[in-house]
């Protein structure tokens, strides 16, 4: 290890090391004799003396917390080691009333859904435009929100996903602005865009007017999988409220490894951030310039339909080329490179702070090679699903009779059931919606998966 | 490592020995150079190829949890990442529908007061008779369900702890016979006794009609912290529907060294657990025979509201003596061990099958020496709080204009937030519940937290 600051593991370390007999939980009893050490026993411990409790911090946790605070610019920042998506919900609930209208982009997480599904809320959704050379979803418009509110002016909240997945950015300024002027509170997953924390990337959504700003670290920071952070930002939050929902959504036994993971990360970017981004960004621009000699495929640059671009994101376009997504993740994964994932026309890299010196220039090399041998195509008109037609909310729907039918014979009937396009996890449909003559090819083209799990089928409200 | 068998773990190790350039997330990218080894990069991967996918298992996720089922002769059993509270959150919310009634033992841990305000349920609670001698909460009687369920005909579900966090057992055999004749499923919290896999423990619910079944593994097996499972055991549950609440309750990038954790845990008891149970119980038998010479201090045996305690719990009564449980707790930390938990009159030692071969060795030692130091003393009067007054469901009370008054000040007033004991995060009060004159004296006692985490006050609809 360098010398970076990362005391929650250091005081786990220190624990390990000081010979206390546990007659308490965790069972394991840190036995690596019996156990092996593959995993961390050592350093899992609970809510022991000195260790705080995260449901009421305040000893250790709490400073820790407040360092993460510090690190992005919040009012308060809190741990979470049940992924983002205990965030959202918790923020979600905490920020809107049982049956409240809610502006939300329709490439919300999963967790948006799950969170209207609770609290009973009347979406109204954000479509963005799409860019037409790559097919990849632009930024939301700040135009769109004001027509919303305009239409819909008892809108509590807006909920929006910025970067997205591939890396696409919105005016997050302009659109908190036009919220704040009618007092409507902004909640931003900002899950792919912990890394926004130098000059050298887009500005975070923390400094631009969000109220509540969801980070997942384990995304685009090295910090281990399932830990996030939620911040609050304004007084627009009650920060107490978000620490209730949490107490609901997040275990009451969190894993101090977990948490042990999130301060050292937060302690390594506090420390070395603005090095280890600049590197980064560095090493992406190198690969970038690298593979502009590429004749068939090409990596996704800045288009009108995006605000900014994430450079962290290489989303690799195969559209007009005689191989698909999926195709070119098969041939990297044959050649010993594992994408994040693939779409018909399009597929991603995940580039970070933590890449092997050599990764992206031996990934350019790959590319180079496997351009060499494709040919050029015609590339299918481009079109994404339009504005779902909502005709109940999604806990309504869910609470009728249902039934389930071949998805060719769900047209025209209410769907009781998402249909969920995983990764991002973004749904094609959701519960309480009408389903249009388009649903099926969109399923079987974008691989969505239901959420009964029963392929060619969709589960719809009973007439 | 010793030979059982741990498949997923084994998968992850051979994954991160072959040499694959990581392009997709965690952003850490195993890179162990930048981040030490002291937590599992090296077996922190996501969802690529051949690694299945918790939310919908159809490869080595999907036989790993099947493992699971077979060990404790499930239907179908779910790993969790983010403990049993999402386990409880899941099944209520499968099992009822909005408004639905509930039979509640009192002593039930928070997340299932937390589902009960997600689904807007309206509670019955079962109070616990309590051991004179102890003060120690027996279980749920077989007579006081057939009453709940003679005067409410209503009740849909019923959710109790079993064992308590103290060990104690309920009749659970004689509690499904009871729900079953009237069609009410039956929820046991079984989250203290994943260990009640040998004839030397007392009888798991899962073999006793129990329909939903949840198990910390964690708290009495080795495995990390956070992990637990969720068991489906007859057809009044609807496996597709407790899976897609699990996918709202628990993060959409579940942790690989949290499942292989689990995958190890049900690995080692298939393989060794008769063997390691036996050792075990052995233990705690020599334990109790050593300390049985104290003269003030006593181990908790079978009393007559006890239907069977675990013998792994071992709780140190200082009724009567001129200590308290926090102080025993206190006092046996200076010397060296840890203890679970502390009351007025009792503290805790967890032992497990994971104990090194002398803790309880030398834990009797240090508790034959200060039972030496102790004096008789007369034991206050025994009491529990009483049954709560309810008055509006817990959802109603929180969706209402509140303020915080000094906690007398709240007597006779409707409560809107919780007072939880903690551990076992059991509530004094809940909100909605109307406010008795005892309550401000059980808060000093028991050492109450409000949820609100302002010592002295509580929350309070406003008239």
């Amino acid at each position: 290890m360098d010398g970076f600051s990362a005391p929650l593991l250091a005081a786990l370390e220190d624990y390990a090391a000081s010979g206390m007999v546990p007659m308490h939980m965790p069972g394991h009893k840190r036995n690596e004799a019996l156990l092996g050490d593959a995993l961390p026993w050592r350093l899992d411990v609970t809510e022991v003396e000195g260790f705080d409790n995260l449901h009421g911090a305040e000893g250790l946790l709490k400073a820790a917390m407040e360092r993460a605070a510090r690190l992005y610019g919040g009012k308060r920042s809190f741990f979470l080691v049940n992924g983002s998506t205990c965030g959202l919900l918790a923020a979600i609930r905490a920020l809107t009333g049982r049956g409240d209208r809610i502006l939300v982009a329709r490439g919300c997480h999963r967790s948006v859904y799950h969170a209207m599904e609770l609290n009973g809320l009347r979406p109204v959704y954000l479509m963005p435009p799409v860019d037409g050379a790559s097919g990849v979803a632009g930024g939301i418009e700040p135009a769109s929100v004001a027509a919303a509110l305009a239409v819909h002016p008892d809108i509590r909240l807006c909920a929006l996903t910025s970067p997205t997945y591939e890396g696409v950015v919105s005016d997050i300024r302009a659109i908190a602005d036009i919220l704040h002027a009618r007092g409507v509170a902004l909640l931003v997953d900002e899950a792919h865009g912990a890394h926004f924390l130098s000059p050298r990337f887009p500005e975070s959504a923390v400094r631009l007017g969000a109220d509540c700003v969801v980070h997942s670290l384990h995304k685009t920071l090295p910090s281990l999988t399932q830990t996030a952070l939620l911040h609050v930002l304004t007084d627009r939050v009650d920060a107490q409220e978000i620490a209730r929902q949490l107490s609901i959504f997040e275990t009451s036994s969190p894993s101090y490894p977990l948490m042990a993971s999130i301060d050292r990360c937060v302690g390594l970017m506090a420390k070395r951030g603005e090095e280890l981004l600049a590197a980064f960004r560095a090493r992406t621009d190198r690969f970038r310039a690298r593979v502009r000699p590429m004749e068939r495929l090409r990596v996704l640059e800045k288009a009108d339909v995006f605000y900014a671009l994430d450079p962290g994101k290489i989303t690799l376009v195969t559209r007009g080329s005689s191989t698909s997504g999926y195709q070119l993740m098969d041939e990297l994964r044959a050649r010993g490179f594992e994408l994040e994932m693939a779409t018909p026309g399009y597929a991603l890299a995940l580039a970070t702070l933590a890449d092997g010196e050599d990764a992206l220039d031996r990934l350019a090399g790959a590319l180079l090679e496997i351009d060499r041998g494709l040919l050029a195509a015609p590339a299918e008109p481009i079109a994404l699903p339009g504005p779902p037609r909502v005709e109940l909310t999604i806990d309504a729907a869910l609470a009728l009779p249902g039934e389930t039918v071949a998805v060719e014979r769900a047209v025209g009937r209410i769907a009781q059931e998402y249909a969920w396009v995983y990764p991002p996890g973004a749904p094609l449909i959701a519960p309480g919606e009408r389903v249009g003559e388009e649903l099926p090819g969109w399923i079987a083209r974008l691989r969505a998966r239901t959420s009964s799990g029963q392929p060619g089928t969709l589960r719809v409200v009973t007439c």
